[in-house]
């Protein structure tokens, strides 16, 4: 079968033809409908991060992926079932996070992550996973089936930034998200369309006309251009934010998210920086930190009930916002379109069939 | 009657005669038993923090009082009862923090602090208040019960820290508060004795022989002096924590913490530092937040459930811990031996009356 692969140090993806894989007891065997591509795949193409299996001379990329049951192998699935699979495995056995269904919060060694670190992807014609890996969606929502995983990034950073102002009576109406690549845009959707706030920001530093720009508007959210006004300087230009959540991994953001929060506020961090020493104003930033009751929270990857709570967001997102959201959807033999990063590309897909 | 109070620029406190206050409609006369001295008592005292009421040019200190109802004035309070009274008050009328009961999460502003910002406070033989913001205490807590207020900071700050880990199956084990100075200690030893850590530490930059190391250590606590282990180093030298409770104000060890902490882990950050400009590695720390699921939230003052709950964690706590905490209760007359700042000094106190 086709896969597409990228071997360490070629800083660049290929079809590779792989055996179909069997499943094992307890696993599914899975035809893969379509993989989405995002940052991080662009991240382990280029060596920034993740790794090969154990033994392997490559990595099978993609872990965004929407497929059907093609041999439930026993499991409680049905064949013909629309599923999508989560991304972290146990890497021997299972471990404590795992049993307790919070793979996610594995530090690291405690987990793979398939297409990522460790494990092959899905970006192939066929994959095999134990069943309780697999989530049902409705069949309806098979063709962006592939945008699941990248909502479950943003159901699980805002369920534990919301848990850490469940001590008091939390009324928040202003979010901003730093950042308006795929994730920063569903982000956006999100909090304007499926959750409780009343004002939305999307922080970028794109020039007009651009399509991100447009998307973030027809959102009723505002767009604010960081070369006008740095993270720091929100609260003076716009307001002080309930929530903000930090998806561009530019690290001077992470701190500069403890003074744009309004009072009681949260900041959501996603981003995965490199080492990069630079000067803040430490002291002015924990008094603010602590006279105003801020948090700040870092998040990463998600679990089996971000996933459900995700596919329930997919049918609430506005078809339209969907539509502009995804630019490209491209069949294996044409995939180098899907991984090309400019600025008319929002939201790609490799197709590797069809239901 | 008889006051502890500053003026702005004289940088000591001193006694002031004023008239006894009369309680107005809603309010109960106060007779004051005992009021803590803490670091934000020096703080205000040396012009660093807090200010005068408006129109007055000085504010009577203390924050941390127990006293008992003189005249309860038709409240539903009791003459003869033990009350701890809150510290916040509505600077005009009242605001949705105080109705909602969350006046701890009021911004500046919105409150006034009695004997730190905009308020008397309660070294005084008698004060006022109203009947909703003084909390009952058991009769056998009164000559400790200038320990509450304390208490209800850290009761504060671990409710929110645990709230930030809610939204998963946290199981701390481990726990170091940073400094050794009261709250700290009170801290360590609510974190060793009432709530479930199965290993604390205290960081200081004490020589021994220190009382305040005796008392860490009598906690059945480990001292981590920090000359020799710097906070960033504290994972390498004895383990990642899961929970790091920041009572220095030394900016640095609030973004330290976050290298402290083990996978999962949340810091809690109380101290008040200044504009302080330094260095830090944000790239790496932003990335550790995110990859490892940490959090950082910061907590000022308390609500009246943080009393509550302080009341009964005081009655939890080791008689001879709380011996060995107190160092020196004085009579007015000696109010300056409670205002002295020594390494034999831990926590002190002015009685104004015995029960």
């Amino acid at each position: 079968m086709k896969t597409i692969a990228v071997e360490p140090g070629s800083g660049e993806p290929a079809i590779l033809e792989k055996p179909s894989p069997v499943p094992a007891d307890g696993e599914a065997l899975v035809r893969t409908l379509r993989v989405g591509v995002d940052g991080t795949d662009h991240e382990v193409i280029a060596g920034e991060h993740g790794g090969v299996p154990e033994g392997e001379d490559h990595l099978v990329l993609g872990h965004e992926a929407v497929g059907v049951v093609e041999d439930a192998n026993g499991t409680a699935l049905e064949e013909g079932q629309i599923v999508v699979p989560t991304v972290r495995r146990p890497p021997n056995g299972s471990n404590r996070y795992f049993e307790s269904g919070y793979p996610d919060m594995a530090p690291e060694g405690e987990y793979h992550e398939r297409g990522i670190v460790g494990a092959h992807g899905f970006m192939a014609e066929y994959f095999t996973s134990p069943a309780e890996y697999l989530v049902p969606i409705p069949a309806e929502l098979a063709p962006l089936g592939f945008l699941v995983e990248p909502i479950t990034i943003s159901e699980k950073a805002i369920e534990h930034a919301v848990a850490s102002r469940s001590a008091f009576d939390w009324q928040p109406e202003s979010a901003m998200v730093l950042g308006n690549g795929s994730l920063g845009l569903l982000t956006v959707a999100m909090l304007a369309k499926t959750l409780e706030f009343d004002r939305t920001y999307c922080l970028g530093r794109r020039d007009r006309p651009d399509p991100t720009i447009d998307i973030v508007e027809s959102l009723g959210a505002t767009y604010v251009d960081s070369r006008e006004t740095p993270v720091s300087e929100v609260p003076e230009a716009y307001e002080g934010m309930d929530f903000i959540y930090e998806a561009t991994g530019y690290a001077p953001h992470a701190f500069e998210t403890i003074e744009a929060l309004a009072p009681n506020g949260v900041g959501a961090l996603l981003g995965v920086p490199s080492s990069w020493t630079f000067e803040i104003d430490g002291g002015a930033l924990h008094e603010e930190f602590v006279l105003h009751n801020k948090a700040l929270v870092g998040s990463v990857n998600a679990n089996r009930g971000h996933f459900e709570a995700a596919i329930d967001t997919l049918t609430q997102l506005p078809s339209s916002f969907l539509n502009d959201l995804v630019t490209g959807i491209y069949d294996v033999e044409a995939f180098e379109a899907a991984f090309v990063d400019d600025d008319t590309t929002i939201k790609t897909a490799v197709e590797f069939d069809r239901i």
